[in-house]
């Protein structure tokens, strides 16, 4: 295998905002030569696949500024400070959905953008929900969607669903669930 | 169904780099508040599956500076201003792995990042593949790793392939070939 790294000779704070921060490294390529790179920094995220008392997947509706429209999404978030991944799911699925999980199991772990962001993205199968009340986080606005697997599905088949992680979820679901 | 609209009240540019264009807007949220969406425009992209005349599929090995690692990736890259679709999926598979396609079929549509990004991404299916002669980016580093389908979804459920065009277009593929 030949040796691909990129090593860093500077990096330059471009902006930190409310979400983002953007940072900007000049790198040696393998070759000796320089380049630049530039990315996001990302506290890491999850998302789940949580499975409703009647084996509907609960999705959510929700507006997705940069993409200007409407997505239908597995619920997920990003991490607090100082919290564990366990934390996070537990906290974003009841900010989201009103579910509290009796079992949650985690599944794999994703790297959404590669080319600009060093996201990382832990998804969970979450099992037992009982509600409770439905507490949205300030500026979410969402609705929720439960919806049969097969329906899901179809609707990453045909395009209805174009939200990575959820596309990602969805085909875990699939395999475990027809495995069972 | 609710209305879930967020409309936009200013727009902000932060940042025009190499490969990043970061915008931070002001919002007005379903409720009438405000809120702060930043996020990047990007211009779009393909991935692709080459499906070597062998029936492997070409994945190839990449440094990945964000994520400070190599990455085992499909083939994929951003769209030039101007370019189809069509010609940005002939152009990276020649640049990234010396081959041509004689067959080119898009499979779907996705949103890598919907969070922070507006970047789409089509997925094609690339076939009749012949030999020419590599000719990588000035500062892309790749490595062919021509790999069974087999190995390619074990690598998914292991972990070790964490790139989500990846892992779609795998899933694509398993399905696209089991049904042949």
């Amino acid at each position: 295998m030949k040796d691909l790294t990129e090593k860093q000779l500077s990096s330059t704070h471009i902006f930190k905002g409310r979400l983002l921060d953007v940072w900007s490294d000049e790198v040696k390529l393998p070759d000796g030569r320089s380049s630049v790179r530039e990315y996001i920094k990302h506290p890491g995220a999850v998302a789940m696949i949580p499975v409703l008392p009647d084996g509907k997947i609960l999705l959510i509706r929700q507006f997705r500024y940069p993409i200007g429209g409407v997505e239908i999404e597995l619920p997920a978030g990003k991490i607090d400070p100082g919290e564990s991944l366990e934390e996070t799911v537990h906290r974003e699925l009841e900010e989201e959905t009103g579910y509290r999980a009796g079992k949650i199991t985690k599944l794999t772990e994703i790297h959404p953008c590669i080319g600009y962001s060093d996201e990382r993205m832990w998804i969970y199968l979450v099992e037992n929900l009982t509600k409770t009340e439905t507490n949205t986080d300030g500026d979410e606005f969402i609705e929720l969607l439960p919806t049969e697997l097969s329906q899901c599905m179809e609707w990453v088949q045909t395009g209805k669903i174009t939200d990575v992680k959820t596309i990602i979820g969805l085909f875990w679901a699939e395999k475990l669930l027809f495995q069972k």
